[in-house]
């Protein structure tokens, strides 16, 4: 019986800036990553977004992101581990006002961009975060690359993780994903980014651009909220998924997988 | 046998730009506010000093601000009630993000500034954010000018509320300050200040400008953790008060008064 | 012989986020009002857009805000007449560096949002930013509400003022707009807008809601960048004032009007 | 005859958080460089330095940062040259706009912290920094760490450079600074900064961490305006400078060195 989970960046406009269309993609995921204001994101937004994902009947996770509004959070900046374990806390209790304000339990976090990018890479940024997720709540589920050092910090310190997979990415041999600065970085059509996440899902393994047959965990699915057929996409995901007996539903309604991935 | 809280604004560093003596005032007080990053305060800072706090007995409650950190949360700014209502769940909830990793239950919430001034004349802003502390948690005690429409708020929706009372300040015959723009708002001789102090405690009065004996209820007295007297000060009201025979501790461990003040 | 100037504020995307179609608009107006930084705008959006606007021929003013991103500097803030200076002077300057590397000169400033709105009202600010203008370079042409404070402001210190009307707002028999709080602020029939603009450029005249004739100045026209058919609408204003053999070029270029208005 | 400028870093103040002693420090440079309200200053704080740098006698300059008020600007970013471009030319002109109403001329521009040390090491951004200072005026001097690539560009593209030297580093054998993780990195001594001082202007020469004597251009050196011993500090050097007949004035005001360093 295979499984997966469906997430999706929510809540990222500011003030009178929209980005996304969030109230369709809702239907089609099962996990929202709700921007908490640093990258994205402000008071009202959250909230609005929150109520949203909410009356949706999708999970609610924190997306905290570096403190970077003009660049989106998408800038890597040196901070110290500890400064990373500062604005995780700060921004999951920022959100978790709001799932108060809701009676609603925080399921998971993932770091957004940049930060997301640096913990996949930097043992020492992925463990301070998964402390600061844990220090929070040990009952949180840490989003992060699969098999990077984000989810194994996540592990080692006794977190359930979820190792998130791309289905318009191309991976390398290494399990890592192609630079977006090289050709063939994007997978751009439809059959062939389904037929990828459906391979992930059920036998864990991805074909890599060196043609090599790559192990990786799929515990969840990143779906993108903009963009030209964004919506079009998630449903059609959604669909071919529930077609291959595959259940789709929130990480945290799904089996524990074994940590060892 | 009366009862009093001391309380002070802490947290107001901002990355490399220090603030206050920190440290030192705490010996002093029972309740510490602080800053949620909109008006001061940042991250690092918001941990350093919740850790501080409680090793110093000291209880804590959230300080939010109007987010215009240049202007340190002074300059009134019209935001609607429903604005007031998410910036005050989002910093609340930032700083529970902190006291949930040392396992500390947040007291109380003493909205900063401006806010607090504007909530203190406008129903509908003093409403939506007595709305956000109680929708947050209703066990929070919510701080706001003796006698204004923000404790009116907070008791009528049920919230515990601490009527705060300043040492400092000289007061009008309706009961509200003397605008810091008049000669006499600001007491500076020590022993008037602590003289008032007394008999706001003992005798619930305090005498106005014009002579006039002003009923008034005071829960928690406001002082201030920098300029160049204030631990003396800070250290000589606390030891007035207890050979004043008055208890002087954190709030939430008084008795409660009587609402109707 | 009549002659107008047609102004759309400009530049106010930030980062990722993208607001209004700059490119198309450019094509109907004489004069760009470019984002600062304060309320919307960043630097590569201001370099972008006074690219444009040049290469459209399409003069360049300052359009300072508030400090105020999340507000997009909408919302009134209790600053200082000495703060309005500076922020007045600083965002002229910001732009101006993008001038300088352009070898183009500034022609005009004109305030945003609440600033513009506090402005008109209160005496002591416009003088400020009327001072603030000058100082940076009497040269400059100050925008403003037809008949506000701040064009008067303008006037009284030297400087040369471009009165502006507005085409899709009613006005009051006192000459000022209708607030935005009534129904009847807006004209939503296109050809009543241009009807009302014809009017108040060829005759000096509008016809307030109170159906009195309320004489006025009108030098330049406040025409929007986004909306539905903000495009289409412009391009009508355009032809339908050269119909009406109506000069329609940048305030620099027209003549100067008698500053008794 | 030897010559050299002495810059400080100023008007970093923000609000009401306040950094250095300008007023004194004042009067031992010869250059100022302004912040520019990225990293540190704000519009308020700028026009109060710019006067008081004028009254002073002390040439100005414009300090850009990095967009991280809460890092100080000290935090690198990865930002695109054309990003470095774009906010360099957006704070040199914001300063820019504050000298005009002065009817002062810039002297100079000296990037800030993280982008001074990236500028140095990294040749596209600093072209780009170059450019940017070129593109806004050909009669700005750039300020670069010796021997620098931002020096390098600067020259390249024809503009006037000052090689900065610090007193109270150390250096490494290729005439880098020795990295502040390392011990020996500061020069504590008072007098054993000063030699360093006398030698690198008069001889062209620093004895490295390795005891080599390394060639070096020094046209200005870097004075600290916080800390404990900033003023008496500065104050010396400036002393001892003139002790040993060296000309110490603004480097607009010193003879054009062989741009051979």
């Amino acid at each position: 019986m295979f499984q997966v989970d469906l997430n999706c960046d929510l809540g990222e406009s500011f003030g009178r800036y929209k980005l996304g269309e969030q109230e369709e993609i809702l239907k089609y995921v099962t996990s929202a990553n709700i921007a908490c204001g640093f990258h994205g994101g402000d008071p009202s937004v959250m909230r609005e977004t929150v109520k949203m994902a909410i009356s949706n009947g999708v999970k609610i996770g924190a997306h905290p992101g570096l403190p970077d509004l003009n660049g989106f959070g998408r800038r890597e900046m040196a901070i110290t581990p500890q400064e990373g374990y500062d604005m995780v806390v700060y921004q999951i209790g920022a959100l978790q006002g709001f799932l108060m304000t809701f009676n609603e339990k925080m399921q998971h976090v993932k770091p957004h961009g940049a930060l997301y990018n640096m913990a996949a890479k930097d043992p020492k940024l992925a463990e301070a975060i998964a402390q600061a997720v844990y220090d929070v709540s040990p009952s949180l589920i840490l989003f992060g690359l699969s098999g990077s050092e984000l989810t194994k910090a996540g592990e080692k310190i006794g977190l359930r993780t979820a190792h998130e997979v791309f289905a318009d990415r191309t991976y390398q041999a290494d399990g890592s994903l192609t630079s977006r600065s090289q050709k063939n970085a994007m997978i751009t059509d439809q059959e062939q980014s389904v037929a990828q996440i459906v391979k992930m899902v059920t036998k864990g393994i991805v074909v890599s651009e060196q043609k090599t047959e790559v192990p990786l965990r799929a515990d969840t699915i990143c779906i993108h909220g903009d963009g030209a057929h964004a919506l079009a996409f998630a449903k059609y995901i959604n669909e071919t998924l529930i077609k291959n007996n595959i259940t789709v539903d929130a990480i945290c309604k799904l089996e524990v997988q074994n940590e060892k991935s």
